[in-house]
């Protein structure tokens, strides 16, 4: 079976794991968004597939669910000592080999998805991960501070500014003129099933679907894509997707994001047993819905989450 | 006091604590080489001048003599895992923070010189340390292997082969289009005192000197020009400079390398109490001698010997 997951950061790395151990024989093709990548201290840091490449790598720190394992901070504590910031991203000493490997590749030439391979020839995720694009994208937020309008990278409104205002708008910037990744449109053309992890709809898999060509691929795959609610109960499982949907006008719900992805788009969505009375409403608007539980509290429970998807996949195509 | 030093890495530095020590009201402007610069995993690395920065400002790993003290080695061991050499070069996690903000600057636009200047404002060195030049230069090392001759980068040379092998040529690639960087010259002209310290007559010093415009503009100063002999006993102090003295066909003896730098650039050299029957025939070629002792066996022992060199320059100018 080949299984296509569009993937941010720590949702969709988690997820991902599940999917593995649900699945272990699936020929699974990952499409990270580049959208949260950032230029740091002069070289490129690409934070989701990071975190896709050292959580099914084995090298993720599970407590934070991002950076290395067994992590220093010796080189960022340098930096900060020469007035060279900003401090308020952690990046860690183990980390940085991995910038400085990308950095250099892209130097000489090569794709970011040419490095994205060369990098995951150590960490074998045991899936091919893609970037979504090897031009480059970047999210910005709008907000407003002091009555001005300004616009900050996401990162920065993210981990610095931890979504403290409001955001006013969330434009990834160069998307109209990216072309997807070699391989991504391929490698959707061919999926059996086509998943949405639990995460962030707007910063995560919206921006891999604002990449032209993406989101028509995927509609016209003619194969069950479904996708699992990283809201439950009204409130992000985790991070602070209520902020950036706020920003596009949907409401932080289980299936106020199931109907702005769409039945156009989308034909099966989990929510959680906490919102099963959302269900009758997204079956209406044409997604099949079930209520099952999706709180990723270890890999087991992921892994059946992964299932529940795959049977609901099948159902659709039946 | 306005003195001016020409220095290499190890030698230089040890040399510059002690003639802080024994001049600290002494306006010191350090004249260093880059021709040891090498680019690593992308970043631009500057041995010499960070080895002279470290020392004066507090941060060099006594033991070693290069690298920082605490040194931890993160980064590099994650670069081996991903296959991303070389190894030989031994790049601490901290020492990695100085080469990730020079090539950040560099990369910005910045001239060497005043990304030197900026790294210094940190360290605090206690003297002005400027690039020999800004242009890239670059000491090759000619070697026969196999029967074939072929060049390497001075580091592979040095480091990694450590000089095992006979050198048949060193060639500072692209010293005769650089020009020395801003404020050399004007330093030069403006000392009362110009210092070669036991550094490397080749590879630290002679680099310095091939940098059209500095030889000059020291024997026309017409201030003293003082040496000490890095050669103590017919062999050098530390490093292998007898493998590169002879490539330019020049004998590893205190004497030999005084009539290489020639009467002509050189008013006074200091050689060790080892070498005192060596002082009348370098005298009958033109330039003061003295034997004293010359090991630096400690910041006391190198304050000494600054002094000796100031009280021979003293010598010269009367």
């Amino acid at each position: 079976m080949r299984i296509v997951v569009l993937a941010g950061g720590i949702g969709g790395a988690r997820f991902l794991r599940g999917l593995k151990q649900a699945a272990p024989d699936a020929d699974v093709t990952v499409i990270g968004n580049t959208g949260d990548d950032i230029h740091l201290f002069g070289l490129k840091v690409c934070p989701d597939l990071d975190t896709v490449m050292y959580t099914l790598g084995g090298g993720i720190d599970e407590e934070r669910g991002w950076g290395r394992t067994d992590e220093t901070f010796q080189v960022k504590g340098e930096l900060a000592a020469y007035g060279v910031g900003p401090e308020w991203f952690g990046l860690g000493d183990r980390d940085f080999a991995t910038h400085i490997v990308r950095t250099q590749m892209l130097g000489a030439g090569y794709p970011l998805s040419a490095v994205t391979e060369a990098l995951c020839a150590r960490w074998n995720p045991g899936v091919r991960l893609l970037p979504m694009s090897d031009d480059r994208v970047e999210t910005h937020v709008a907000i407003e501070v002091d009555g001005e309008r300004q616009a900050v990278h996401f990162q920065e409104y993210w981990v610095r500014m931890r979504a403290s205002v409001d955001a006013q708008a969330v434009v990834p910037v160069g998307a109209e003129q990216a072309k997807p990744a070699p391989g991504v449109l391929e490698a959707i053309a061919a999926a059996d099933v086509i998943l949405f992890p639990p995460s962030n709809p707007v910063v995560s898999i919206g921006t891999i679907l604002a990449v032209p060509g993406i989101r028509e691929a995927i509609a016209e795959a003619g194969v069950p894509v479904v996708g699992l609610s990283p809201i439950v109960g009204d409130a992000p499982v985790r991070g602070m997707a209520d902020k950036v949907l706020a920003a596009i006008g949907v409401e932080a719900t289980a299936s106020a994001v199931a109907l702005h992805y769409g039945s156009g788009l989308l034909d099966g969505w989990l929510v959680d047993t906490v919102d099963a009375a959302a269900v009758p409403g997204i079956e209406s608007a044409g997604i099949r819905s079930r209520a099952v539980p999706l709180m990723m509290t270890d890999v087991a429970a992921t892994a059946e989450m992964a299932r529940e998807a795959l049977a609901l996949a099948e159902e659709v195509r039946a």
